[in-house]
């Protein structure tokens, strides 16, 4: 019988969520792999506080120390979340020869390279798997079932907070900021949302992503990011009558040296196997040179979703002879410089405008367009209160010919109500 | 830089894909993981015939101890297909030392006790991403990702070949047959097709699937099988006015010790993540307790997207300092005595059947499901040139039951025409 004693950063949700799985499957684990896993300590922030897992409280410390210093912990699993002081914790359990297990997506896409030097030093394991898209096995497929595909492209709904909110501002016509504050209420939305609506939290997570996928360190500045605020039920009523749904869409693509990574709101065709990825369900569609196109769904978030995948990763950590190969990438704190970083992506675009009623704007936005080399597709005028509101589908452009296109636009004639990219 | 030096047992379509994945990887290969791969012996049947891929003539052989018994070759990748002679191919290589990547599904569901003993007294790998679901990595999900998890429920629609024709018959109204004969001559389906289309193929995929969620042998002649060739345009098209549309879903439940796996066509709502999951397309979509809901969808067939897989697995098996644990349940020819194989299984039932017009048919087929106290849900009648047809809906009933029922009644006032199990 092997033991494997280990130590616990944090025990909020996803801790508390740890702390089940593992107790309830230590019968399991007993006469399948002859393992018993013992939770040694736990650093907490407050000892008194009422948790809704039964760690006893003797387990508890508020002295990280307790668990990283601790000879006999030989594992160490970090859901404190936040970069700091998360990543100052696992760089000391490292140090101290502890393999660490973390769920933390924002101190691994900043940090990534002194962790993983930390490991390497040390000779012990960095295992993320509940760093992006919770339950899903991502990270898995993308380092080892995928690894012989030269991955071109990464499109993933990997928020689950801003999933909500646009499915039930799209299945109801609800308005944004109503859908945000009962989110809020249900315990689906921080209280500060900031990090989710803003793309922060899907950033963090495609920086992970696609520095795997391209084999190049994509570092969290590189990422393009537009949230979900400006979204309004208007655009996804008119959305919805050419055929679109609306996502925050997280993109990566390469071509050859030349990477793009973006989060923003995008339009998908109903058709598209993301666009009935409804709720706070998660899920990365990817297309490789061998694999061709891929997609995998589950949840993205909640306790026993995100425990399932450390506890995963802990097994894995267990049963490893010897650690797996660190990606070479993430050595660095910067891109390889070789790698390009390009802004100026292709897509169609979904503009809306407004202008007083009886203006022409409809041609006068037609030719503006038309000057810039931008084909529309699509264009459809409605009119009420006095006031004119066009909607345009353009053919494939460049970000930067629409940007600039739009911006000549003459605010007295009409206004940029909003722009969404239009993905398929 | 280290090198492997590996042997084909195969070089048909898959082969041909995996030399020309490792072909056009080995740039990447040299210098992302200082690793160069040599194909040192290809058996085939034959020394002369044409081939896709530029396999050189010299390293061709008909001699399979060519591959098996060279000391230098240290990992066999097969892609010969079948349960004979691969399995006593992939023995011999075992018992020398090298380690066996397969993409067969029938050798593995047939003879895993022998081929992981093998495997174990030689202390080398057994990989078979590729046995399941082409590219999808489902076998690295169950067995590593996931592998916290105590798994319910697999659904999976796990042959491309069927999915293809009812695909067809569904978009387009086709028969069977027509569709059946169109498939044959693009190459979707085989000369041959009763492996696809009787489900012998996905029995032996759920078979191995199953045995690594409930951590117990599973067998292929557990495996409850019923093909697609009884579904008619008609079926399809009653179904889809009641929102379901057909698949040959495998499935494959666990409660306790109780276990049921069964392929047979199945009615799913419109709404499931896997009602569109159509075409060449595989999807897997299970339940653990706590991962909840996940889906995994890509290519399961195809020369590319099986060797994404088996290209996948032989790095895993370059990188691995110690193989996997192999999994123990594997260790036996038969299923776990304490394992309770359920055959009467619970699901919604949609039934066809025919009646002399005229005749009260609909009265005595209600009366029947009466008795046998199996609730109507939906019931809807059509008459044509004579002849009724009758469509029922039951509730959730009892497999038994149901079949009992059907057998009770009077042929000579009704026919029943098909039954097609509804699963949600």
């Amino acid at each position: 019988m092997k033991e494997l004693v280990m130590g616990f950063l944090g025990c909020g949700n996803v801790g508390g969520g740890v702390w089940k799985l593992l107790q309830g499957y230590a019968d399991e684990l007993d006469c399948r792999q002859h393992l018993t896993i013992r939770v040694k300590k736990v650093l907490v922030r407050s000892l008194n506080k009422q948790r809704s897992c039964d760690v006893p409280r003797e387990i508890l410390t508020d002295n990280p120390d307790d668990v990283l210093l601790d000879p006999e912990i030989t594992l160490v699993a970090e859901f404190m979340g936040g970069e700091h002081p998360a990543t100052e914790y696992m760089l000391k359990a490292l140090e101290n020869g502890k393999t660490v297990v973390t769920a933390n997506k924002v101190a691994l896409a900043l940090n990534w390279h002194l962790l993983q030097a930390a490991a390497e030093k040390s000779g012990v394991g960095l295992y993320y798997e509940a760093s992006v898209g919770g339950a899903i096995p991502i990270i898995g497929a993308l380092t080892q079932s995928l690894q012989a595909n030269r991955i071109s492209s990464i499109m993933g709904i990997i928020n689950g907070t801003t999933n909500y909110i646009l499915s039930r501002m799209t299945e109801n016509g609800e308005d944004y900021q109503a859908v945000l504050a009962d989110a809020q209420k249900l315990g689906l939305a921080e209280p500060d949302p900031t990090s989710d609506v803003e793309g922060m939290d899907a950033a963090y997570k495609l920086s992970i992503m696609a520095s795997l996928a391209f084999h190049t360190r994509v570092t969290y500045d590189k990422v393009y990011r537009e949230g979900i605020t400006k979204v309004t039920a208007a655009d996804i009523a008119w959305g919805r009558k050419m055929g679109y749904v609306v996502k925050l869409l997280a993109v990566a693509k390469q071509e050859g040296n030349k990477v793009e990574v973006r989060v923003h709101p995008a339009f998908l065709p109903k058709e598209h196997p993301l666009a009935g990825v409804n709720g706070s369900f998660n899920a990365v569609y990817l297309y490789g040179h061998a694999c061709k196109e891929m997609m995998l769904q589950g949840r993205g978030a909640g306790d026993m979703p995100t425990a399932s995948a450390i506890v995963g990763d802990i097994l894995q950590a267990v049963k490893a002879e010897g650690h797996y190969p660190y990606p070479t990438f993430a050595n660095t704190a910067e891109p390889d410089p070789a790698t390009v970083f390009d802004d100026n992506w292709t897509a169609k675009y979904f503009v809306r405008l407004s202008a007083a009623d009886g203006t022409d704007a409809l041609s006068y936005v037609a030719a503006c367009f038309a000057k810039a080399h931008i084909a529309i597709e699509g264009m459809t005028q409605e009119t009420a209160h006095g006031q004119a509101q066009m909607m345009l589908v353009t053919g494939e452009a460049k970000e930067q010919a629409v940007q600039s296109a739009l911006s000549s636009l003459d605010p007295s004639l009409c206004t940029v109500e909003n722009l969404i990219r239009i993905e398929a």
